[in-house]
Formats: C-alpha cells, sequence, structure tokens
C-alpha cells in the first residue's frame, strides 16, 4: 500500500484539523499514513522567528483564527483555543515518536489535539497527557518518566532535523513516496491522490 | 446579486491562479465579483519585509513554485516564471484600476496575467501593457499616459490603504459583503459559497 508521511506538530492548528481526518480520507484513497511528529520551533528559529508566525504576523494570525473557526463549523469539529499559546509542545511530540514506532500514534494525537484545540487543554498539563496515553490503551507511570529520557530527546531532534533537511517549513505537511511535499490541511486530498496514483 | 471583492496584486502567483477562474466560479454561485487591484509591497513592508517573503524564505519559495506548478498542470494552465521575481506591479495595477472603474478590468486583467505567469512576460515592458490593454478593447496611447497621472497614483495608494486597513496582508484575498475575509486562491470557492448563501 502506498505510503503518505503526515508530519505534524502539536502546537500547529492546521496539525489538528489533518489529524482528525487523515485516517479516513487515507483509507478512502488507499494510502498507509506515517505519522511523523516534530518541532517546528528549531525550523521556525532558523528563519529568524523566536514566536508563533500569527504573533509575530498579527493580522495574519487573527485571520488564522477565523479561518479554523469556519473550518471547524463546516465539519463539525469543536474549536476552543488554549490559553497560551504556541504551546509547548515538547512532551506531547516525544511521546508521539514513540507512538509512531509502536502503532498508537493516531490515537494517541487525535485525542490530543481534541483536548488542547477542542476543549483548550494545556499540552504541559501531565494529567491530559496521560488521559491522552490511557485513550491510546498505554499505561501512563512508565512513558511520562520516558518523555525525559535523554535517547528519546534525541531521536526527536534528530526526526526534527529530518524535516529540516527535507525542506517542511510548516506543518501539516505531507510527503510522499516519490518525495512530493505538500504543505497545509487544505492540501490532503491533493497529497493522498498524488501518492496512490498509479505509475 | 450578491457581491464578492477580489483583492489581487500582479506580482502575486496564487492572484494569477484565482484571476483565471473567479468569473467562471462566480457566475455558477450567482455572485458578482469586484476587481480590486492593489499593492503587497507597502503591507509586506509595513510588517518588516522588503522583499516577496518566497526569497526571504527560500524553503517556502521553493515549495510554492512546485505548489503552482502542480495546481496549473491539474488546471490546463501554462505557467512559466518570469525572470524577474517579483515583478514591479505599479503600472499594471494603476491600468487596472482604471479598467475597474470602466468594467474593463477583467480582461486586462487575465490578459496581463496570462501573459506575465503563462509565458514569463515582464509587467514592465509597455508592450505587454498595451496588448493587455487592447485585449480589452481599449487605446493604450493615453492610457499609458495616465499610469504617471498623480491623481490615479494617489488613487492607487488610498486603494492599497483600504487594503491595509481591511486587514489584508497577502493576496488574492476576498471580502464578502458581510465583511467575511477568505485568504488564498485555495479559498475561493468557500468564500463564494459563503457570500452567495441565504441570510
Amino acid at each position: 500500500m502506498a505510503k503518505v508521511q503526515f508530519w505534524y506538530e502539536f502546537a500547529s492548528i492546521y496539525s489538528y484539523l489533518t489529524a482528525m481526518r487523515i485516517e479516513r480520507l487515507a483509507s478512502f484513497h488507499g494510502a498507509q499514513i506515517e505519522w511523523k511528529p516534530f518541532l517546528l520551533g528549531p525550523i521556525f528559529a532558523a528563519q529568524g522567528w523566536d514566536d508563533s508566525p500569527f504573533k509575530i504576523y498579527p493580522a495574519k494570525g487573527r485571520y488564522t483564527l477565523r479561518d479554523v473557526e469556519r473550518i471547524c463549523a463546516d465539519r463539525g469539529l469543536p474549536f476552543k483555543m488554549p490559553e497560551s499559546f504556541p504551546q509547548r509542545s515538547l512532551e506531547a511530540a516525544r511521546l508521539a515518536l514513540i507512538g509512531a514506532e509502536e502503532d498508537w500514534a493516531p490515537v494517541f494525537t487525535r485525542t490530543l489535539f481534541a483536548k488542547e484545540f477542542g476543549e483548550g487543554a494545556s499540552l504541559t498539563d501531565r494529567a491530559v497527557l496521560a488521559d491522552a496515553l490511557r485513550a491510546a490503551g498505554q499505561e501512563p507511570g512508565e512513558l511520562l518518566q520516558r518523555a525525559g529520557d535523554p535517547v528519546l530527546k534525541q531521536r526527536l531532534r534528530t526526526q526534527t532535523e529530518e524535516a529540516q533537511a527535507l525542506g517542511i517549513f510548516g506543518a501539516p505537511t505531507f510527503i510522499t513516496e516519490d518525495g512530493e511535499m505538500f504543505w497545509g490541511d487544505d492540501r490532503l486530498e491533493q497529497a493522498l491522490a498524488w501518492g496512490t496514483a498509479p505509475p
């Protein structure tokens, strides 16, 4: 089955939009999704941004909120911004990285995004992370410990460097097996069609 | 008939994509399009950019070219980047402003965009501007003179200030009669549906 990579960042609102629908669409197209959590922070920093571009460029930031609000209304998705934005997504991304290797990343990621942008929950709240782990069938205790493990920290750094080397500059980003890159929730259908097209 | 404003910039590739299809879609939706040429330069400058964001952020710039290439292929539109980018769109925008008042902006704009991004022609080439004026049924002589007229210059400045006051930060942007703003060629269908929805 054709594989399509889904690169996402827990602090990204548009990644929320995609996470909630990608498996449904992938199954329709006959694609297999590889869940690739990474951090946008280091990538933004490399291009001179020390905060979310939505805060650096307020007009765009205001527009974005309205854009997501309208899309969520269309899709019947709840939308509530967390009090602090962007959120510290480090631990969430590290846990999702374990999940991606053990096959529970989709449920963990959807649950966490639904809490973050559907209910306004904080990603640094360990109870929230624990709930998402439990929803994915995992025991939180040992996993929350591992989020501080230097080996795992390094793996997330490596994954983020890989994103940067691929030319990724935002999230969500989709990469097909032949190396085509698609950026944004609004390119998801196009990416899946491309990734599953007969040669 | 419901009116939808189409704010566009001749140096913007995504504005090209929209210009070539907006009247067809508007007629399907039952919307009337108001063609609003403006300049992104002063708006970008106000947020600290002195060049195209595609040049300031090279990874995004490279992606954008590929994105437009793919969309043009899907839509059967020719695509050829002009040698210099972004182009100086001042005269083109001033002429389109006259066209918008006299109702020949759509043909002039489409012709000019097709030359610019379909054939790689230069917007500062007066022969190119003259051809687009003729295609729109206009005599170029006097109009090309008027492009330097201080009153017209001021009108374009005012139109650009209006764009900025509306919160516009990129092109194309669509604004419906109830004040909703939509940014990007990929939001055109949504804007037209919103703008023509029964109250």
